[in-house]
C-alpha cells in the first residue's frame, strides 16, 4: 500500500465509484449554445501544415470512417510529411480517401480514393505539382470549410463542389457537378499512403445489378497483409461504369472474363492495380447537378460493407448525416466548458477534438472484425477499437480520455486490447496496432499503463483477473524486444538488443503499473515481483555521467558514449541521452536521490532546457522536432519533463518552463503543432497542460500541477459531476502559481488526485508575476514516487 | 412433346421416379469379396504417364483433399505435362500437396506441400533433374503403392518411408525416419502447379501454442484471387520450428516482429515466400521413427480447417482414416460389377475410380465456402461441389453419375451450380469453376445440359424453377462470348468473336437442352424459344464444303477456309472443321439431311477416321491427341462421333470404329490414356463405351448402343435395382452385335432409354464376328433426333 502522505479525500467516494463502475454515461447538461460555441470554435486545419500529420476531412468521434482529401500520394521516400494524406501547402487533390492516420509519423491507409470527374476522363493521376494534370484537381483554400464531421471544397478546374460527412462506418459526399459536361467518378484502388510498386497485394471491384459497387483491397503496407472491404451507393444508379486493371507486364492475370476484353462488360475484376470510371450522365441537367454518394468500409467483407451502409445510411440525407456527426461533436466536445479567449478556446478545443480520433472504431455493425490473427471474430458486449498508438498515447491521452469520455467507451479501449491478447499468435497486448494488425511500431508494451491506469480509476467493466494475466504475458514474452535478458539481467543488453537504455526505462515503468494494478486486486505475488522490476530504471543509470545509458551483457555501459547521439544504432529510441535520462515517472524521488538531490536534478533539467542545441543534429530523425534546447516536445519521452521539477520541490521552474512550451509549441494555425498529433497525444498534453495538471505517471492516479493557461474550464466528467479549473488573474506578466485551493481550502500540493476530479468541485488558481517558492516544496507535498511507498 | 415412334416401356416407371425422387440411396448389397476385387482391380497410375494427367495420390470419393506427390513444380512454358504434379517418368518428389486436378490440360492447385526432411535441411527446392539436389528427394517406382485412397513410397536419399491417405478434408501423413538423424517436415507455400514469379500473391504460417500450425494463401493462377486455408497437427508437436520469409528484393516488408529476426522466434509471418522448416528431434529413437501428420484445407479461413480436421481426424490413427477411405471406395466402385478378363477390369475399375474424383466437395464441415464472387457463403441443405470441367464432363461423365451415384450427389452438383449462378457477378451459371472461382475456360454454358439431363431422368431435389431461369439467364448473358450476337442473328459472327463456328454449334445444342426440360416441366413459351434457337446449327452448315463454319456478320461464310485448321484464331475452338462439324447430338437426323442423306453423312465420318494426317499439324495444340484419322479422342469434340453411325441406321460401322478406339486409345498402364483425362470424361466414355451405349445427346434420356467390351456388368443402381448388360460370345474376332435383347425380349432399336436402365434388368448382346446390317436400319430405329418431333 502506498505510505507516501496524503492529503484527505473529503467526499465520500463510495457511490461515485458505483456510479463509474455501472458505467454511467450522465453527461450535464449543457447548454446548446456552448456546445455550439465548442463545435464552432474547432479548427480541424490546425496541424495540417508543418509536421502536425492531420487531416481536415470528415469524422464522427473515434469513427472507423475517416474521409478525407489527399493532396498528394506519396512515394516511399518522401511519405513522411504526407502521413495523413493532405497538407496545406498543396494545391492539389488527388482524390477523397476514406481511412486516415491522425498525426502519425509513420504512413498507411488511404483507402478507396473517390474523385468526381466532369466531362472526359483519363485514369492516370498526373503530376501533383501540375494540378489538373492526369486526374488531379486543383483547389485553393479559400474554397475550402472542414467543421468536425464536414468537410467541403471546390474543385476549381473541373468546377465540382464536394461535400463529404461521415457516421461511424460511412463516408458520404455530396458533389455538384457543372452543367453541360457528362458527371463520372473516380475509385482508384491503385493509391495509398506511402506508395510504392507492389504495395497493393489484391484486389476487387464489383457491379452490382442494383447499382452498388463494392470491392476490396489486400496491402503489405505498415500492416502487412492487412484488407479493407468497402460498398458505395450512389443517389441514382450509375448509367455504365468500366473497370480496369492497369497493371502491365505481368506474367499472367489469369483468363479474362471472355467477351469482356470491354472494361465496360466486366461486372468483377479482380488484380493489383484496379480502377473504375463510374458514369452518371449529365446530373446538372437532370436534378441540379447533384450526386450523394455513400461508402462503408468493413474489416470483413464486402456483405459487411453493405450492411454497414444500410444500418446507418439507409438514404441518402447528407444533411441528416451532416447533422448527426454535429450532435455528436456537440455532445463529445460539451466534456469541458472553456472561458477563455477565442485563440486560446480554438487551441484547446481543436485539441479535444484532435484527442477523439483514435483508437478508432473497427467491427461491423453486427460486432464482427479482424484480429492480430488477421481472422474474423466477434465483439461480444464491447465495440471493437483499434489505431493504438500506444507509446505516445499511453502517457496522456489514455488518461484525458479517462475524463472526457463515458467509461463504456474506456471500457470499449481495454475489451479491445484484452481481445487483441487473446487473439495474438504471440500472446501478448497490442504494441502499436491499427485495423487489428500488430505493426511492432516503437518499443515498451504500453498497452499494460492504459490498463492499470484505467482499473486504478475504477474503470472495470472487463475481467481484471484476464486483464492482469494479459499485462504479465506482455511482460514476459522472452523474444519481444530484449525482454528476456530483461528478465534475466535486470536490463536490456546494447550487445544483444537495440536501444537498449530506452527499452530498460521503458519496461520498468510499465513493471511499476503493473504492480500498481495487482496490489489493488490483491495480488501481492505479483505486486512484488514488479515492484521489484519497477526498480530496474537504476540498471540504466550512470552515476559518472547523470545519463540513462545502455549497458553491455557484462554489466558495463557501452563505451565511447554520446549523449547527444540519437537514433539507430545509439541507447535510445528516437532520442539522445538528454531526452531520455528523466524517464523514471514512477520514482522521480529516486531519480532525485540517485542524483545527489534536488538541486543536482533540477541543474540537469535545466541543461536540458537551455542547452544551445543545432536542430541539425536531428536531421536524421524526423520524429524530434520541437526543440527547446534538447527539450524536444515534438516527440513524447520529453512530454513529462517540465513536470518533474514539481517532483524537485520547485514547480515555479516547471511553471517557467511550461509557459515557454505553450507559447512556442502550439499555434492555433495549420502549422501550429512542433511534431505529429500522435493520434491525439500532443493535443491531449496541451489540454492537461492548458488545465493547470498532467499524468505524470499514469496509474498513480494523480495529476502533477504545473500551471493553468485558461481563465476557467469546467470538466463535464463522465460520473454527471463537474470540476471547474479557474485562474484567477491570469494575464501577461502573470507566469507564476500563487494561492491554490480546492473547493474553498487550500492546497499546498502539487499534485492533485483522481478522485478529488471526479468527485467534482473546484480548483482555484491565483496567478501573480512572481514565483511562490515555498508552495510545495516539502517532501510531503511533492507527487507519488516509488521510492517513497 | 416428342412423336418420335418408341417401343413401350414395358415396366410401370411411376413408382421408380417416386424413389428417385425421394433421393433414396438403396444399394444393393454386394458381396464383400465382389467389393475387395473392384477396389483391388483400381490402378491409379493409369494416366500418369503421356498426357493423362492424372496423380496417383490419396483421395476419397469427390474429396476435397487430393494429396499426390509432386515430381516436378514446372514453370510456365512447361506446365501441361506436370498439370497434376506428378508424371511416371519423373524419379524425384518435391514434396505432397493437398490440392490436384485429375486429367485437366490447365494447372493450378498444388497447395500446401510438405516434405519430410531426415538430417540437415535446406529451403531451396533443387533440380528435379539432379534428385537430391535441395530438398527434392529421389524415388523409384519400386517402393510406391498406390491404392484408391492410399499411397506409399520410399524417398530414397532419406530412407523416409511415406504413407498418404485422405477424408474428405484432412489428407494424413504417416512418415517412418530413420534412426540417428534428426526428423524434419517442410511446409514449403511457395510452390505451385504452373508456377511463376509473383503467383502467390500473399500468404501466412502460424504456429499456435499447442504446436498446431495453420496458415493460408492467396494465389494469382488459373482462378486469380483464390485462397486457400490449412491447419495441421502432428502426432507430437514440433520441438521447435522456423518461419522463413525468402523473399528477395522486396521493396518493403513491414516492420519485423521485434526480437524475431531469428526465424525461429516467429509465432506468425505473413509474405509472398514462406516456407515453415518444423523439428520433431529424433523420433526413431522415442518411437520407431514414425511421425502422423494430419492436414485439413479449408476454402474459409484458418479456424475453418483446425474444425475441419478436429470433425473428420480427431485422433491420430492413420489406419483408421486409410479403412474409412476404403469402404468409401469399396463402396463407390461397387455400383458396378465388372465380369472381364483382368486388364479390362482394372481399365474399367480405374476408369471409374477417375470418374469420381470430381466435382469435389467444396465447403467446410460447418456448411460454409466460397463462391464465384469470393465471399463466403453457407450451403443450406446440400453439399457445395466445385471443379467444374464442364465443357468435358456435361458429355459422358454427368450423365454416369446420374447411374453410379446416389441422386443425392447429384443433386448436390445441381444446387452447386444453382448456388454459384445466385452468387454469380454476372448472374450465370459456372463455365469452368474451381474453388469457387469461375476461370471462364472453353466455351459453352454447358452447366445448362447437366441440370436438364439430371431434371429429365427424375432427379429434382432443387427449385427446378430457379433452375430453369437459371439456364435461361446463362443463355441470355449478351456479352458472353458473341452470345448477345448469337440471339440476333442465330449465330456467332466470326468477324465479332473467335471460334464462332464452335459456339454456335454448342449453343445450339444447350439450347436444346433448355427446351426439353421446359417442355418437360409445361413451359412452353421457353421451350419453343429454344428449340427455335436449337436450330441455330444449321446456319453454321455449308452445304457447299459439307462442313460446319463461322461467318461473318454480313452472312458469308468467312474465306479463306482451310478444314485442317485449326486452334486459336480459326473458326473451332480446339479443333477444326473435320472434328466440329458434326456437332448436331440434338438433330443427327437433321445433319443427315442436310448432307444429303444417311450414306453422304456416313462417307464423311468415314472420311474423318480413314484420313491420313500427319500429328504434326496439331503440335501447337497440346489438347488435340489420340488420332485416329482427324478423329482426336485425347479431345472432346470427337467423343461422340463413333456413334452417330447409328442415327445413320448403320450402327454395324461405328461398332468397327468404337473397336478401333477402345483398343488404341486406353492401355491399363502409366501412359494408358490418349489425352488429359478431363476431370473423369475419358474415362466416362470408356466406361459408357464397355458398357455398350453412350449418351450422345444428354438431355434426351436416351444412350446410343454402341457395342459391349465386356463379357459381363451390372450397375447396382441409385435406386437399388440391378441392370446387367451381357455380351455373349465376346472374342476376338467377334467384333459385331448380333441379336440385341432387353430383359428377354428382342430389342430392334440402337438406343435405350434411360427409364429402362433404371427399372433394372438385363441387356444382352450376342456378339458375332460378322455385322448385322439390318438391325437397327430403320427409322424408327434410330436414336431420338430433334427433327423427328
Amino acid at each position: 500500500m502506498p505510505t507516501h502522505p496524503r492529503a484527505r479525500v473529503r467526499m465520500p467516494l463510495l457511490p461515485l465509484l458505483l456510479c463509474a463502475m455501472a458505467g454511467a454515461t450522465v453527461t450535464a447538461p449543457v447548454a446548446a449554445s456552448e456546445a455550439d460555441r465548442a463545435y464552432a470554435a474547432v479548427d480541424p486545419f490546425i496541424g495540417t501544415g508543418g509536421e502536425g500529420h492531420t487531416f481536415p476531412g470528415a469524422v464522427v468521434p473515434f469513427g472507423m470512417v475517416q474521409l478525407s482529401p489527399d493532396t498528394r500520394i506519396q512515394a516511399r521516400k518522401d511519405a513522411y510529411g504526407w502521413a495523413a494524406g493532405y497538407r496545406y501547402d498543396d494545391r492539389s487533390i488527388v482524390g477523397f480517401s476514406h481511412t486516415h492516420f491522425s498525426g502519425t509519423g509513420h504512413s498507411d491507409l488511404g483507402d478507396v480514393l473517390v474523385l468526381p470527374v466532369s466531362g472526359d476522363i483519363t485514369l492516370e493521376r498526373g503530376d501533383p505539382d501540375r494540378p489538373g494534370s492526369g486526374y488531379t484537381a486543383s483547389f485553393s483554400h479559400e474554397t475550402e470549410i472542414a467543421e468536425p464531421g464536414y468537410y467541403a471544397v471546390t474543385l476549381d478546374n473541373t468546377g465540382i463542389r464536394a461535400e463529404l460527412t461521415a457516421s461511424a462506418r460511412v463516408g458520404v459526399h455530396r458533389y455538384r457537378f457543372p452543367a453541360g459536361k457528362p458527371a463520372h467518378l473516380l475509385v482508384d484502388l491503385r493509391t495509398s499512403m506511402y506508395d510504392y510498386p507492389g504495395k497493393v497485394l489484391w484486389s476487387r471491384l464489383r457491379m452490382h445489378p442494383d447499382g452498388t459497387v463494392t470491392g476490396y483491397r489486400k496491402t503489405r503496407g505498415w500492416a502487412p497483409g492487412r484488407e479493407l472491404h468497402f460498398a458505395m451507393r450512389f443517389s441514382r444508379a450509375p448509367s455504365g461504369h468500366a473497370f480496369h486493371d492497369t497493371e502491365q507486364d505481368v506474367l499472367y492475370k489469369g483468363f479474362p472474363p471472355p467477351g469482356h476484353q470491354d472494361p465496360r462488360q466486366r461486372a468483377q475484376i479482380e488484380g493489383r492495380q484496379l480502377v473504375a470510371a463510374l458514369d452518371f450522365g449529365r446530373p446538372a441537367d437532370a436534378d441540379g447537378g447533384e450526386l450523394i454518394v455513400k461508402v462503408a468500409i468493413s474489416p470483413v467483407s464486402e456483405r459487411g460493407a453493405i450492411a454497414n451502409l444500410d444500418a446507418e445510411v439507409p438514404d441518402f440525407d447528407f444533411d441528416r448525416v451532416r447533422a448527426d456527426a454535429r450532435e455528436q461533436w456537440k455532445k463529445a466536445l460539451s466534456a469541458i466548458e472553456i472561458d477563455a479567449p477565442e485563440a486560446d478556446r480554438t487551441a484547446a478545443y481543436t485539441a479535444l477534438y484532435h484527442a477523439l480520433q483514435a483508437p478508432s472504431l473497427f467491427m461491423d455493425a453486427d460486432g464482427r472484425y479482424r484480429g492480430p490473427d488477421n481472422a474474423i471474430h466477434v465483439a461480444e458486449g464491447f465495440q471493437n477499437h483499434s489505431t493504438f498508438s500506444l507509446w505516445d498515447t499511453y502517457r496522456a491521452l489514455h488518461p484525458l480520455l479517462t475524463l472526457v469520455q463515458p467509461q463504456r467507451r474506456n471500457n470499449d479501449f481495454i475489451r479491445s486490447l484484452l481481445a487483441a491478447q487473446r487473439q495474438s499468435p504471440y500472446g501478448i497486448l497490442p504494441v502499436w496496432s491499427f485495423h487489428g494488425h500488430e505493426t511492432w511500431c516503437m518499443i515498451g508494451y504500453h498497452a499494460v499503463p492504459v490498463i492499470a491506469d484505467a482499473y486504478l480509476k475504477g474503470i472495470r467493466g472487463y475481467d481484471a483477473d484476464a486483464a492482469l494475466e494479459a499485462m504479465v504475458a506482455s511482460a514476459s514474452y522472452g523474444p519481444y524486444d530484449g525482454l528476456a535478458q530483461y528478465m534475466e539481467l535486470g536490463y536490456v543488453p546494447i550487445d544483444e538488443e537495440g536501444e537498449a537504455a530506452s527499452k530498460t526505462l521503458e519496461y520498468a515503468f510499465d513493471d511499476w503499473t503493473i504492480a500498481r494494478m495487482a496490489e489493488a486486486m490483491g495480488r501481492e505475488d505479483v505486486a512484488g515481483d514488479f515492484y521489484k522490476r519497477a526498480g530496474n530504471w537504476r540498471n540504466a543509470f550512470d552515476p559518472e555521467t547523470g545519463f540513462m545509458r545502455a549497458r553491455n551483457r557484462d554489466g558495463g555501459f557501452r563505451v565511447p558514449f554520446d549523449p547527444d547521439a540519437s537514433g539507430y544504432g545509439t541507447d535510445y529510441t528516437e532520442g539522445n541521452a538528454w531526452q531520455y535520462s528523466w524517464y523514471v515517472p514512477q520514482d522521480v524521488a529516486g531519480l532525485i536521490a540517485a542524483h545527489g538531490g534536488d538541486a543536482k536534478l533540477v541543474e540537469r533539467i535545466d541543461q536540458v532546457f537551455d542547452a544551445e542545441v543545432d536542430p541539425s543534429v536531428f536531421a536524421h530523425m524526423e520524429d524530434i522536432t520541437g526543440l527547446i534546447g534538447w527539450y524536444a516536445h515534438g516527440n513524447e519521452p520529453s512530454h513529462h519533463l517540465a513536470y518533474l521539477y514539481a517532483h524537485a520541490g520547485q514547480p515555479w521552474r516547471g511553471q517557467e518552463r511550461l509557459a515557454r512550451i505553450m507559447a512556442t509549441q502550439y499555434k492555433p494555425t495549420p502549422d501550429g503543432l512542433a511534431g505529429n498529433d500522435d493520434l491525439g497525444q500532443m493535443s491531449a498534453w496541451y489540454l492537461f497542460t492548458a488545465l493547470g495538471f498532467y499524468p505524470v505517471a499514469p496509474a498513480s492516479n494523480e495529476y502533477v500541477i504545473g500551471r493553468p493557461f485558461l481563465p476557467r474550464a469546467t470538466l463535464n466528467l463522465p460520473n454527471g459531476r463537474r470540476f471547474t479549473v479557474v485562474a484567477e488573474g491570469l494575464e501577461p506578466g502573470h507566469g507564476y502559481v500563487g494561492a491554490v485551493t480546492l473547493n474553498g481550502e487550500p492546497l499546498p500540493r502539487s499534485f492533485i488526485r483522481h478522485e478529488e476530479i471526479m468527485a467534482g468541485g473546484e480548483l482555484r488558481f491565483r496567478m501573480q508575476a512572481t514565483p511562490d517558492t515555498d508552495w510545495a516544496s516539502a517532501p510531503e507535498q511533492r507527487p507519488y514516487s516509488m521510492s517513497h511507498r
